[in-house]
Order: C-alpha cells, then sequence, then structure tokens
C-alpha cells in the first residue's frame, strides 16, 4: 500500500508538471500583439516588420515541447517521488513558467543596435541555463537516491548525467554568445531545440 | 512492461494535448474587450458594434472544439506513441495555440474597407490550412508506422487519408477566399465547423 | 472492449471540462485591474471604492465553482458519451468560458447611473441563463438517449429534468430584474450560488 | 460501487485543484511587465531597478508550490469526499486564484514610501491567512467526518490540527509586520515558504 501511494504521488506529480507545461506554451501567445496602424498603413508589412515576435515566439514554443518532452520521458524511468524530487521539480517549473517574460523582452529588443539587444539575449539565455541546471539535479537527485524504476550501471548512470550537463554548458555558452550577437543567439537556440528534437527521436523511439 | 509504458506514453500525450485544447479555448476570451464609452454613450449599441470580436470569439471557438473532438477520435484509435507523433503532435499544438493571435487580428480588421480585411482573413485561413496539413501529417505518419490499434484495409486507410486531404484544400481554398471577401471567409470558416462537427455525429456515433 | 472504448471516452470529457474550468475560474483574476493612483492618493480608499470588481470576481467563482460541481454530479450519472453529448457539452463550455467578459463588463458598469448598469447585469444574467440551458439540454439529451449508469423511474426523470428547468427560470428572471437594479441583481446571482451549494450538500451528501 | 464512485470524486477533485494550482502559478508571470525605456536608457539598470517585481513573483511561486505540496499531502490522507470537503476546497481556491492581484499590488507598492506599502503588504498577507484558514478548516472537517483513510490517534488528530493552526497565526501575524515594514513582510514571508518546504522533507519524507 506504501508502494501505491508512492506511485499515485508520482502521477500527480506529472499531472501538475503536465499543466504547467501546457499552460507556459498556450501562454506565449498572449505575448503576441496586433501590430498598431496608422491610417493607410497596410497590415501585411507591419506583419512582416513584427518578425522578431514569431521568432521568439516559435523559439520558446520548440523549447517548452522539447522541455516537455524530456521531463515526460524522464519521468517515465522515475519509480518513486520524494519530496526532495518534488522540490526540484518546482524549482525546474520555476524557470518554465518564468520564460514568457524573457521571451517578449528578447522579442522587444532583438532589433535594438545598443546593448539592449544582447542583454535580453542573455538574460533568455540564463533562463534556459537555469533550467538545464535544474534537470541536470533531478537526474541527479534521482540516480543518487535509486529512485529510478530499473537497474542502470555505473557506465549508464554516467552517460545520462553527462547528457544533461552538455545541455547545461551549451545553454551557458549561449550567455556568452548574446553578446556577440542576439540575432544570431536566437537561431542557434532554435536549431539546438530542433537537434535535440531529433537526436531524441533517433536515440530512443 | 515495454508496451504499458508505451500507453502511459500516449495517455500523458492526450493529458498534454487536452490541456492545450482547454487553455487555448479559454483564452480566446481574453481577446474580448469592454468597449470604451464616450460621456452619455449607451453599452448596448457599443456592444453590438463590436459584432466581429462575438463572431471571431465564437468561429474560433466551435473550430477548436472540433479539432479536440476530432484529436480525440483520432487518438482513440491509436494503440501506441512513438518520438515521431509527439513532434507531429507538437506541430498540431503550435498551430492550436497560435490561433487566438489572428483571431484577435481577423476581428480587429473585419471591417477595414482595405485589402487588410482579405489579409487579415488569409493569415486567419493560413492558421486553419497549417493545423489540417498537421493532422493529415499526424494521421499519415500513424498509419505508415501501424500505431493504429485495429487493423484496416488498403481502402480504409485512404478513405480516412482522404477525408484529412479534404480538410486541407478546403482551408487552403479559404485562403484564396480571403481575398474575395473577409467577411464571406468568416462565414464560411464557421460553417465549415458546424458541418464537420454534425458530420462527425453522423458517421461515427 | 467497445464499453472500454466509450467508458475511456467520458473520462477524457470530464478532464478537458475540468480543465476548461479551472482555467475559466482562475483567468477571472486577470480582471482585477490595481487602482491607479494620483500622487498622494491612498491605496486603501482606491482599494475600497473597486469593490464591485471584487464582488463580480466573488459572484463568478462561486458560479463557476458550482457549475463545476453541477458538471461534476451529473457525468458521475453519465456512463458513456455520444457524439451528441460531446457537442452539447462544448455548448455548455462556451458559456462557461465566455463569463469573464461579462463579469468584467458588469464590474466596469454596476455604479453607472445610466441604463448602461443595466444592459451590463442583463448581458450577464443572459450569459448565466444561456448556461442553464445547456445544462438541461445535456441533461434531457442523458435521459433521452438512455446513457445514465442506473435505472430511473418515470417520475425520478421528470423530477431531475424539472430540477434544471427551474435554474433557467430563475437565470431568466434575472435578466427582466437586471432593469430594476443591477446592484440587486449581482446580490440575488450571489445568493443563489450560494443556495445551489447548501441545497446539494444537504440533498446529494 | 458507492465506494469507487466515491473514490473517482476524491480523483476528479484532486485534478481540478491541481488544474487551478498550476494555472495560478503560471498566470503569475503575466504580471511582470517588460521596462518601459526611455531613448538611450538601458536595459539591464531598468530590469535591476524592476527588483520587486521579481521578488513578489518568486515569492508567490513559493507560496502556490508549498500550498500544492500541503494539498497533496493532505488528500493523499483523504479517503473519499463529501460535498462539505467540495466546498471547503473551492474555498481554498478561492484564495489561491486570487494570489495573482494582491502579488501584482505588492510589487507595485512595495517601495513605495507612503502607508500604501503597508497597506499593499498587509492585503498580501490577509490573502495568505484566508488560505492558511482555509487549509485549517478542510483538516477539521475531514477529521470530524472521518473521511482519513487511516486510524489517527487523538493525540496525531490534535497534533496535526495544531499544525494548520500555527500557519493560521503566523500569516496573520504577518498582517501585523506589514504595518511595520513591507519589504521585511515580504522577506519573512519568502523564508516561511522555504521553511516549510524543508521542514516537511525532513519530517514526511
Amino acid at each position: 500500500m506504501s508502494t501505491q501511494s508512492e506511485t499515485a504521488e508520482t502521477n500527480r506529480l506529472e499531472a501538475f508538471s503536465d499543466g504547467v507545461f501546457a499552460i507556459a506554451i498556450t501562454l506565449l501567445v498572449l505575448e503576441l500583439k496586433s501590430p498598431e496602424l496608422e491610417d493607410g498603413e497596410r497590415l501585411w508589412p507591419a506583419l512582416r516588420h513584427e518578425w522578431p515576435q514569431f521568432a521568439a515566439y516559435l523559439t520558446s514554443f520548440a523549447i517548452l515541447g522539447i522541455m516537455w518532452v524530456n521531463h515526460h520521458s524522464m519521468f517515465r524511468q522515475i519509480k518513486r517521488a520524494d519530496r526532495g524530487l518534488m522540490f526540484l521539480n518546482l524549482l525546474l517549473l520555476l524557470w518554465t513558467t518564468l520564460l514568457p517574460f524573457p521571451t517578449s523582452l528578447f522579442a522587444e529588443h532583438l532589433r535594438d543596435e545598443s546593448i539592449n539587444s544582447n542583454v535580453a539575449a542573455a538574460v533568455y539565455s540564463a533562463n534556459l541555463t537555469l533550467a538545464a541546471i535544474a534537470f541536470s539535479a533531478i537526474w541527479w537527485h534521482v540516480l543518487r537516491n535509486h529512485l529510478v524504476d530499473h537497474d542502470m550501471t555505473k557506465a549508464q548512470m554516467r552517460t545520462s548525467l553527462l547528457r544533461y550537463s552538455i545541455g547545461t554548458v551549451i545553454y551557458g555558452a549561449c550567455i556568452g554568445l548574446s553578446f556577440i550577437s542576439a540575432q544570431m543567439t536566437l537561431l542557434v537556440v532554435f536549431l539546438l531545440a530542433l537537434y535535440y528534437g531529433f537526436e531524441q527521436v533517433r536515440t530512443r523511439a
């Protein structure tokens, strides 16, 4: 009975997380604003001029989608949740729910010619880095407390931990890249999301 | 056990999608704005003057409702999810969560006498077309990878694929219709949603 | 197997509806605006002056809460869902998701000395009446198509249908009351929600 | 069968509550506004100047997270739900969904040098106190009506009730503290959330 109650706990943890991911990914649309037109101004050029909004929307959607898929994969391997896992998961959800804010900041300043575009890109990258760290912390906690639902060899554990650490390093590097070019940072982050998507399709399907 | 884990995956995929549909359909209300009244202006005529807002709200609600019902029917026939399905489903959710934006654009410009009303209608129709393409892609992927939970004859597969392709063609035609009349486009899209609703009641109940 | 698939359908229908109710009830808070203060103006009197916002928030929260409880009770008695039920349920959710709009309209115009306060109250009451009609229609459809999970006598069916019809009549009467006094309408609607709450505790607990 | 139906009721109650918690915690981000910059103004100092927004965001996130964990723990011990429990739970959800409003009020007035900062802090603390009272009321109702899923000694019941009462007293004291210092109130509330988090990890893991 104790086991059953632990399993229920994992289910409700996943349901809550799914809810937060689903809401965060849907709220992104609220940051898209209709262009305000002058008399006689045409809508299509005005929409095209708003491309940073759409690029940032698409990128954050892809990232949150991948994060949800990752979360999903990770929790399929977890057989029970302790309180430590619940709080580390809340930390991950903190960075997840925050993402619409730097997304809107990034879109707004992407074309600024000042340092502001770089700062907005760095804040965005920092948010992603913090989320990657939270993912690593969850996995490290899960391994250390034997919460996985199958036996892993030491080598498998090292490999899986390494995978998450690489994410942290890459997004951390994006903070640096932000100060070279905000637009390149957005492109790299978007391509990374696509790459992670396809790589997972290939290695785990 | 492998099968059970695959089934769980489908469940969480459906739960996540349900969440996104439920949130997108509920967020539509945030695009409805109270009319700002001048001193002595009366509320009822001001509300009636906002009819494009309500017409666009109702149409998008009907479309998202039908999409949810369709998604529901489709996934009842799917017995397991692979990674490809997860990413195609995310693509569908991308167009689902985006819909409140063109809805608000459409409502705002429906009565413009310039080309802007046509552009707004075309953007709206393009969103629906992209969603229809994503539905077709999911079904095509599901059939090709034998993810359905029952045997289908070649004829049944062709028929079901054809059904989805027709949706793509019809919404694609609405992009063209947009440049003839924005208001007619809204009406046609609304009637299509009603038709799809009733047609499903009839053929699958 | 057919039965199992039908049951799953009811579950997903309930989960989707729960999601919509949960989102609509939580979105109400977005209509609460911080008062904009002049230099030296004090916050507490400004907040107290915004009482119509809070009264409308509380009333709509109570109504959506009761509606969720009602929906819950009703669907506990339904053993399977057909397509007709799905579309009538979508109709109910339409009025549910719309409610934040008339709530904000009501709060904004509650103290207007013109006919506008009555119009806002009437729009609000009309929304509630349409939701009550949708509830009746669902129950009527369920009884007519034998979707309940237990046998009911003719008398029980009549009694249960009557209960829902009374709701429709009462909220319909509130549309009339709106043209006498907007503030009284808000009070009556709030008391009705409390009454329905307690009455259900008594008769079905 | 009656028991099964009661259990289902608890599940749907938990699912609905999870939805509301997930939405409320995610909506907090909508209160974060991009700073509006003058020509040539730099983004980073403007963001740093908005620290009350981020501090209030983080605090409310932590509180809603802890409340969800608490709700979770409490309902794991509840074996069936009656109507009284449903309505007390709705009362708790009322204070949960309301929290984004005082959060935004608190952030906006945290640095006011007038009494307004104290009033905003007191409103925020009052919201938390009302939530703590609702938690106590739920637990008291559950114990009185034997809705828990295991036997508790009188001593255990007293201890558990005392735990919830202490929360009410502490948050009540924060209302008083608000009139000494708004910023100290925010800090204390944040530290309390962290303390409750760690304390639960220790005593119940």
